[in-house]
């Protein structure tokens, strides 16, 4: 007898990784010694974790020390240099108790939602977006809403979007800087939203797993300044570079927490220990993170200067994370086939937009450029040599 | 305005997380030099990680091997290095392409329950159980059905209890050796109840996670000889001692590969790169882990044979994994209390029975003995003393 299988079974996958895979593909079929592909499809920093966080696990292990379930939420020094973390980046007072350590922010997500949400709830989202907010939710039977946005809101969702809908929805997921778009909503616009879902009953759920990552355009704000209501998730993947050690954090008002620890005692028993310990070693290599960070800046700045020249003249509101969300309308309206021409063409991976926005993404695709500086930096000239022919 | 909560808010914790913290309370009353609290509370190994997947770990940090997200199922090297388990432990050809790796078996339940049923569905489990079977099941919205199994069928449910459920479940969870009454199921019966899920079109998931650990009594097989439609659970916490990296697998039916990985895509990203390539070391450590299991076989047996004497004379048949499920029914009708009592009376932490078994528990406690021999052994002194005063 055939069995069945969950509506679960037909989540749709993560794109990204398919692209990852035709990269690795076409960088195979490459002679050796030739320019390899560049890869700018991940969101994934080149460097791995900073030295004296790879240091501090090392240590740990050499000194033998067993590395079993920690606490649901955490090593209590890790949540107490989280909250630390808050008082002197964003001068706001959030008690250790109220962290959470998570396995990535992508552990943190299932526990949020379930801890706030009911199967048929409607979450609203900014789109384009980060494809997992929706696959996740839609997996646990939640309804995401989509609020289409582009270059006129920064592709950020306002006041106004979310007071025109009718019923209102159970959450709200905002992202500053965003996924694909790297954009970002401005304080006081944070502010606005956080104060309006408090008051409204709203749900926020507030990504902030690229803070650190801003490049003066815009000021980073955290949710946890404007709402006690508010859920924040963040991570140790982006600006602290150890996206493979899969450790994320939340920031849970007091409704929240006993229950999320309930879940996720559950659920995940514990981040991994030895990412636990390398990820407070994190905060103490400010130095190596920032040089890092300058290798971002730079590469960002190439590429702003050099891709209109190339063709890609419509760029997204570049505020923040490492990504550029291109509006490539004037050259093709379907991105998949787009990005894989390019692959084949110009040996550039990007992610086609369709990945973040069903609907709109044909004419979109995402540049990343976390990737090695020598690199990224070569995409405008390829790209205008392989559009050219 | 007061926000709402989800039904995933009333998860229930996980009892024996409490029991850890009430048992690490009492022992900082203690006063220095006086003999400890013998921790028989926690399913977690004392010894840390096999050595050579230490070093494994510290070899590739050393090397600045950058950690990234691996595939979402896992390095192809630990998912080859699984299925030649397979091959060599059972005599059973698993491709390495049904081989998920996971964050621990616990992030292999929630990519199963979601692949295989929806919610509402009903899944079928002996009782005593794994609280989190129940408590993730309910978190996605499915119906646990509970089993009152007892010494008369080793704690494990039958093909004629299944027989009678009507409806029948959508799934069914066994466990052997399970958790907590360290039973086992032998290859006949667990054959019997696969080929009868198979042509019942109940999705079978067969939770191995103590594989490896078993004494003697029952001989230790997997569902995926028996079923290409079971999911079967392992994880690299119980036999390879090491808990805290967060790191098992699923081997998944060719029909829920895909839809799983599509899943972990979204849920997990992957497992942690490190706890990989420690994992696949751990199949070299043969030696170090038959030396760790031959010190849970002596004390198991003090247990067995010390406990009678002390007053615990009921013991469910020890087949497998580190747990002793003792009947206090003639001793007491409140685990929860007699538990307490016994940790300020005797200073040995056991989790009471209700974390397991809600309706019977109450007659019922667990030991673990998976810690430290030398204290462990000394446990049936410390329990006639104290049920002598």
């Amino acid at each position: 007898m055939a069995l069945k299988t969950g509506r679960g079974a037909a989540a749709p996958p993560f794109l990204v990784m398919d692209v990852i895979a035709a990269a690795n593909a076409r960088a195979a079929t490459l002679p050796p010694g030739a320019p390899g592909v560049l890869r700018m499809e991940v969101g994934q920093p080149g460097g791995g974790a900073p030295r004296g966080a790879a240091e501090a696990a090392i240590r740990a292990l050499r000194e033998d020390r067993p590395m079993g379930y920690t606490e649901a939420f955490g090593l209590p020094g890790l949540r107490a240099r989280i909250a630390d973390h808050y008082r002197s980046t964003y001068g706001v007072a959030v008690p250790a108790s109220r962290i959470a350590v998570t396995v990535g922010a992508s552990g943190a997500f299932p526990l949020a939602f379930l801890a706030a949400f009911d199967a048929g709830d409607r979450v609203a989202m900014a789109a384009p977006f980060y494809p997992p907010y929706a696959n996740i939710l839609t997996a646990l039977g939640m309804q995401p809403v989509l609020l289409p946005c582009d270059a006129t809101t920064r592709f950020q969702p306002t006041l106004a979007m979310l007071e025109k809908l009718d019923p209102l929805p159970d959450g709200l997921i905002v992202a500053s800087p965003c996924n694909p778009a790297g954009t970002m909503l401005a304080p006081a616009e944070l502010s606005a939203i956080a104060r309006w879902c408090h008051a409204q009953g709203v749900r926020l759920v507030s990504d902030e797993i690229y803070h650190g990552l801003s490049w003066g355009t815009v000021a980073e704000s955290t949710a946890a300044a404007f709402s006690d209501s508010a859920i924040v998730v963040n991570s140790f993947s982006k600006y602290f570079s150890m996206t493979g050690w899969r450790i994320g954090w939340l920031v849970l008002p007091e409704d929240l927490c006993r229950p999320v620890e309930c879940l996720a005692q559950n659920l995940f028993i514990s981040a991994p220990h030895i990412a636990q310990l390398a990820a407070e070693a994190a905060f103490d290599c400010g130095v190596e993170l920032e040089e890092r960070k300058e290798g971002y800046r730079r590469a960002r700045a190439a590429l702003l200067e050099g891709l209109p020249g190339a063709g890609f003249d419509r760029v997204a509101a570049a505020d923040g994370a490492f990504y550029l969300w291109c509006d490539i309308g004037h050259l093709t309206n379907d991105s998949l086939a787009f990005c894989a021409g390019m692959l084949a063409g110009a040996d550039i991976a990007a992610t086609p937009g369709v990945d973040f926005d069903r609907e709109r993404g044909h004419r979109f695709l995402r540049f990343s450029y976390c990737g090695a500086e020598a690199e990224v930096v070569q995409a405008p000239a390829r790209l205008r040599a392989w559009l050219r022919r």
